[in-house]
């Protein structure tokens, strides 16, 4: 394809070079690029077809880097960084030492601020507003663009909420495509259809209510309009809020059809969008879904059974019981503190809550887990998924908090599972109602060893631990399901060493069992603790904790997990061994400790 | 007075055989018992004393507690709290072992969610009314009543949102007194009080765009009319959302008058509202008026600074700066995701932002604090109030996570002071942007003992304890405010043990102070470390990790702080004693130690 004009553009600069009739031909370039990318090298597709054009214009109106834009979450800004300099990068987006899959400060100018979770631009960009004018700078421009299914979150409220009464400099663009990764819901989403359609319900609209000039809705894809617009509103002062409606997927059949699945679909073929599947062997089933099928399973028979999910229903494979039961199964959109605090008013009814969210967008929701779960010792039941390191998606991402911040707080039971079966069988203990009290479950993003996962239930018991394999002077204690590594490590350990290594899966982090952890400490010389965690605060900390609480001597103790600092992308393994959590790290470390 | 007739009522079950010409003396009766026992046992008075008739109206109408009925927040709860069969223990209000200040599951089965934190009433009640729907009970009602300062919080927002497109039976009541703690801000607050004078705005208003069934807004001290609409709204079916107008403190004048005071005004005298000024000896600045006497005072020649509080510029003492800097203060409401984002895009533009929390309310931007301050490692300085043990407002309210739930964190800096001085030079050294990156100062609630605490700037030096007293065997290493049990603690030892103990105030939880920690490590037998926070990965934990990562023997080591359990309410000194960390119990801690 003919890629001239596009190639022309190092710059924001150089865009607007470009006469207003040349933009269009740029738009399909700009849009084919993505896809001819992204269909080999993975990512985050169906977003960034959506703001092509919003995109250029921004770029084409705006003086960029000067004028401030931040993308909300992010996963529509790869066509900001293909104008903004990165076009030659582009390829090694979202790998090891490559571009981010997210704007990121470190990485350009262009990028005033990082993103990945959903909701924060209009605080940001506000911040930066209200910075600019104690500056004495009231011509620089503001603009955050955010979608349909952030705005619905509880922290953009709080920001449009602030922003309406100050006179910033401040642009709020609303990308309304009516979807997140999932559709969007909610009385907000409803409305925001209903004004598309009625103009009466346009006039007075709740965002005029917040005291901001709205203007729209316009068609995104329409460069004119949206030129035109943005021309008229980079002279109005004061908060101002852009309705602009596009299509996820835009331009792409197949990603216009399947906006969940195209989201974010893996390889495809570039000309008729079809997915490539996975060729290799199957390698088991998805932690995810032993989690939404266990889940419905369990539900059919338990009716006081309820699925809860914050805008992941596909991600967390709430999906499923959501299709079957939609009466007890509740996506309440990006409100993970509403999430929880809903879960805990159910639990007070009796009602057994499974609650589905990301462990890094458990975060959002961490008062309330303390106030308003822990506190009253309300039995609800967090499935924290994507636990651990998440690969790709990098520093926002990674699910490496959560044993930590949890550990800390009373009443929390803190689980972990090895694999498919343990996850399973402790969905099935956990809606038993045997435990009276919170429990976190958190499992890894990706797949478990196992394939043939669905067997017999069987009840998992509090706080006990697992001996997976005897050993004399050395005791690896893993939590979770990175004790794959460490099973994996022992296999590779030569004849004479491997003897020597033990293996238990602790599974609890909290409450600990102290009974094993007693027996490993009298009879071992060295314990290595495994987690794919930060390790300040988090598992060794508990097993160092209880060492320093015994009145006996105690083994040597080495602690492996997330450092502290911030790990970025790369592919789960490549982190995995930047940390030393790998397999090969950890059976390098178990043949020195063995040989000193 | 009169009290015949509320002395008759031990349960909502007697209040309902009063005739409708009866409640005005009830509600009399009730005001004035309220007031009657803050005046001398203190508490918050304001909130309580505005919903006199819609406590009596709620109970009148509704089949509490089968019906459901969810304060937000609950400084308003008192009134429930004495009509719901606790007048004889009323006067134990917030005291060890007696009521607490806020309703609270373990206490009465009339109160149905525990609160203490803002605007989690809508996700509660919302949850509880699912739950009725799911067991097929359609009869009951269940309903939030929430203040106009904690509707504007984000996840009321989430809330409305989703209760919006749900047939659940609840009644939201808008407790509209134009106050939180501090007078309510925003567009909403802004919306609410044009809904009040402007029928026009009142037809097709934000709450009715978000689905509800709005009506109102009507006087809230008309016992009649309030009992009138929530008859008509039981029968009324879906989300309905009732605006009702009441005045803070109403019924004594001062407290009308002065309703940020009299929010909580301490002791005071019954008939004239006047307070009763605390006679004892002046016992040193409130650390709240360190920040924010300090702030202003660098806030005056540095221009670059920023103050930033969520709701609380009384209860943080931003107050000063708002005063007279108001450009460069901020109070943005219940909003603590917001203001840390806020924040955070302010620091990207290189304003030097204070941004000051309570401990307990912090959790609420775990998050951002995580994804939107210390991933792009922005200077922001949080100024952590109320860190600790708070006393008499308990669980909901005690500081003690944070330590723990920051020091996972990477690139953050915590620190604490043992002092006004302390907390003085470190605000003075972290607006020298000396540090660039997220900084943490955590202090606690009362009074510091210095007086004379406006000494001359002295800067902070990074990761640097301090010696406080020297030593032979023990070594006590504290961490803040708590440094000044240890240092009683130390003097109330025999002249024997005395000169053998040595105090570190180690000042910086991260970065550690590794080279004195070694230090001591090589010099003492026994380390006890002593912080107001949680054990679980606190700084105790965190000299735990340290002294595992040393090749060499290390001392015995004894953590103190909060256990893993939840503490409830009372005075400082009896929690800390409950705790372990007063004086007494850490000196008979170390004479037994010295004894073995």
């Amino acid at each position: 394809m003919d890629t001239a004009l596009l190639n022309s553009i190092n710059s924001p600069k150089d865009l607007q070079l470009l006469g207003p009739s040349q933009l269009p031909q740029l738009a399909k370039e700009l849009r084919q690029f993505i896809i001819d990318v992204v269909a080999v090298k993975e990512g985050h597709l169906g977003a960034s077809l959506g703001v092509v054009e919003l995109t250029i214009a921004l770029h084409y109106v705006f003086n960029t880097p000067d004028d401030l834009l931040v993308w909300d979450v992010g996963h529509q800004a790869y066509g900001h960084k293909i104008l903004t300099g990165r076009k030659d990068f582009f390829h090694t987006n979202r790998q090891l030492d490559g571009l981010s899959g997210f704007p990121k400060r470190s990485e350009s100018k262009f990028d005033t601020f990082g993103v990945g979770h959903a909701s924060t631009s209009i605080s940001a960009a506000l911040g930066m507003a209200i910075a600019s004018h104690l500056k004495g700078d009231f011509e620089k421009q503001h603009i955050a663009v955010i979608g349909d299914a952030s705005i619905a979150g509880g922290m953009a409220f709080e920001g449009l909420n602030h922003a309406g009464v100050t006179d910033a400099n401040l642009l709020i663009i609303l990308n309304d495509n009516t979807m997140g990764i999932d559709p969007s819901v909610g009385a907000l989403k409803k409305y925001l259809t209903n004004i598309k359609t009625n103009k009466r319900v346009r006039k007075h609209n709740i965002i005029e209510a917040l005291n901001f000039d709205y203007s729209g809705p316009i068609d995104g894809h329409d460069l004119n309009a949206v030129i035109n617009e943005l021309e008229r509103l980079k002279s109005v002062r004061g908060p101002r809020f852009l309705h602009v409606i596009t299509t996820k997927g835009k331009g792409l059949q197949k990603a216009e059809q399947d906006q969940i699945t195209y989201h974010a679909p893996g390889k495809f073929d570039k000309i008729t969008g079809e997915r490539i599947q996975n060729t290799g062997a199957k390698k088991g089933i998805k932690f995810q879904d032993v989690f939404g099928l266990t889940l419905l399973e369990l539900a059919r028979k338990n009716k006081s059974i309820v699925g809860i999910t914050a805008a992941m229903s596909t991600g967390t494979s709430l999906k499923y019981m959501l299709k079957e039961i939609p009466e007890r199964a509740f996506d309440v959109g990006i409100a993970e503190q509403h999430a929880i605090t809903l879960s805990a008013g159910m639990a007070t009814q009796g009602l057994t809550v499974f609650c589905a969210i990301y462990s890094t967008f458990l975060q959002r929701a961490y008062d309330q887990i303390i106030h308003d779960v822990a506190l009253q010792n309300l039995p609800v039941i967090f499935c924290i998924d994507r636990a651990g390191i998440v690969g790709e998606d990098g520093a926002t991402h990674h699910g490496i908090f959560d044993l930590a911040y949890l550990r800390c707080i009373p009443n929390m039971v803190i689980f972990a599972p090895l694999n498919a079966k343990d996850l399973r069988n402790m969905l099935y203990t956990a809606q038993l109602e045997v435990f009276k009290q919170p429990l976190a479950i958190r499992y890894p993003r990706g797949e478990c060893a196992i394939v043939n996962w669905k067997t017999a239930f069987e009840k998992i018991k509090l706080g006990k631990g697992l001996c997976l394999k005897n050993g004399e002077t050395i005791a690896v204690l893993s939590i979770g399901a990175i004790g794959r590594n460490v099973t994996e490590a022992i296999k590779k350990l030569n004849a004479e060493i491997e003897p020597k290594v033990a293996h238990y899966d602790m599974r609890f982090v909290k409450p600990l069992d102290e009974k094993l952890v007693r027996t490993i400490f009298n009879k071992f010389e060295t314990i290595v603790t495994v987690e794919d965690g930060v390790l300040k605060g988090g598992f060794g900390s508990a097993i160092l904790e209880f060492a320093n609480a015994q009145k006996s001597d105690t083994p040597k103790i080495l602690c492996l997990g997330v450092p502290d600092a911030f790990i970025h992308h790369g592919s789960v393994l490549e982190l995995h061994q930047q940390i030393g959590i790998d397999s090969d790290s950890i059976a390098q470390l178990i043949s020195k400790e063995i040989a000193l």
